[in-house]
């Protein structure tokens, strides 16, 4: 694969935007320029980055190959009142965006999203994760390939429909199951009982499903429809009704999944 | 630690009774008989921990420093009433059973409920499982200790009612967490995306929270409070009410644990 390095413009100095652009600049990339409009975030990063930095969104990108809008949802569509591409490749990173945000305000446009989450407190081994790319020419969606597979070893065209759904999907197997670990703590707190005792069962869990699918793997009294112990959980919670109706209702999804 | 080796019998053949009679067996205690309703269980576990097998409970264990009921939830009642433990220490497996099942029905007895789940085709590394251990008087206490101790580096004394909280946190951490990547896995079906895209994200979640708790974990649209996701993602769900439901549910309850 041709390994050209790319001159990198990179919007926003957040979570995602400060694993990625030390992913790039690790791969020999110039990240030639960071903007955040948090000075100190901008210029922590560009030094880490070795470029400049700024916190004016007016003019960022003019001599980038590829412009990087590592931004939220909301701050993407504001950002691009200001920058004015021209023909640089111009991406955005979020999941819930559609690629046409850039129709009539670009002319070489895409998608970048990598599949993962993401803190400044510990850097992301960028290898392992999936980066899911579209692009409003093959010629485009080929350059993004190409710097893709500098950092990533996990490439993917996923068209805008696709991507919705994709975030919808890891909202439910992040987002919705780390939730799921929060309430067990709240419970386990409630009778003293430290949660370094789930930890095993957490990691068996989510490391079963390499091998088998979610759906062979679900064990419990739901899939068993085990009505003496759904019970007897339901009558634990009945001092919490919230979460006695969440713990109700997956139960039943549950069963309706696996025809209980 | 006095490592003296026990005499053990064990009632089941299934899951937990398939890895844990091998863990004994392993750590050089005699598993000297097997009890499967079903023989070619009963006869194929038997012969790995190279004991006896039999197929009738009645005078089973008799001849055992300790007697495990590693059965389901309905088998253990039904199997107290065959067997007859005498001076025997018995024990279940179960996290939603008191201990006091026992009273009246023997002398020495106590639980040993091993917090991991199980499956017969992949042996689980025993040393790392968390052992929940109650005991009806101090000496079998710590003579479960003793013996929990030769398989695992992570014993604890939990009474009944921190068992039974214990037993429904890890249906949250475990079963509904896994059914979140079970709905994961169908929408992705849905749109042609392979699972596989979603094993690194997977991986991440449920690795970060050994370093930080659930709660400081949390991150998506429902903790964000971003209405603009959640409402996009209520509209994909439109077709899929029962889906629907569950996402708002579990993003309301995100919300009110975070004060949003």
């Amino acid at each position: 694969m041709d390994k050209r390095f790319e001159k990198i413009c990179i919007l926003g100095a957040g979570n995602l935007a400060w694993n990625l652009a030390q992913a790039l600049h690790r791969a020999g990339h110039k990240v030639i320029e960071v903007f955040s409009r948090t000075r100190e975030h901008a210029e922590e990063l560009a030094k880490i980055t070795e470029g400049r930095w700024t916190t004016d969104l007016a003019g960022t990108g003019r001599d980038a190959d590829i412009i990087i809008l590592a931004l939220s949802d909301n701050a993407i569509e504001y950002a691009l009142e200001s920058v004015n591409p021209g023909d640089s490749l111009v991406v955005h990173t979020a999941g819930s965006i559609p690629l046409e945000i850039f129709r009539d305000r670009a002319v070489n446009y895409g998608v970048f999203y990598p599949l993962q989450t993401f803190s400044r407190k510990r850097l992301v081994d960028f290898s392992g994760v999936p980066v899911c790319l579209e692009a409003n020419n093959e010629g485009n969606l080929e350059k993004l390939e190409r710097l893709a597979g500098t950092i990533s070893g996990s490439v993917y065209r996923i068209d805008t429909q696709q991507r919705e759904f994709l975030h919808l999907a890891a909202v439910f197997a992040c987002n919705f199951s780390n939730h799921m670990y929060h309430i067990a703590e709240i419970l386990m707190k409630e009778k003293g009982i430290p949660f370094d005792i789930m930890q095993p069962l957490i990691a068996e869990t989510s490391g079963k499903i390499t091998g088998i699918s979610p759906f062979d793997a679900q064990t419990g009294p739901a899939v068993r429809n085990d009505e003496n112990v759904i019970g007897k959980h339901l009558d634990l919670l009945s001092s919490m009704p919230e979460r006695q109706k969440l713990y109700k209702l997956i139960t039943d999804h549950i069963r309706s999944c696996h025809g209980r």
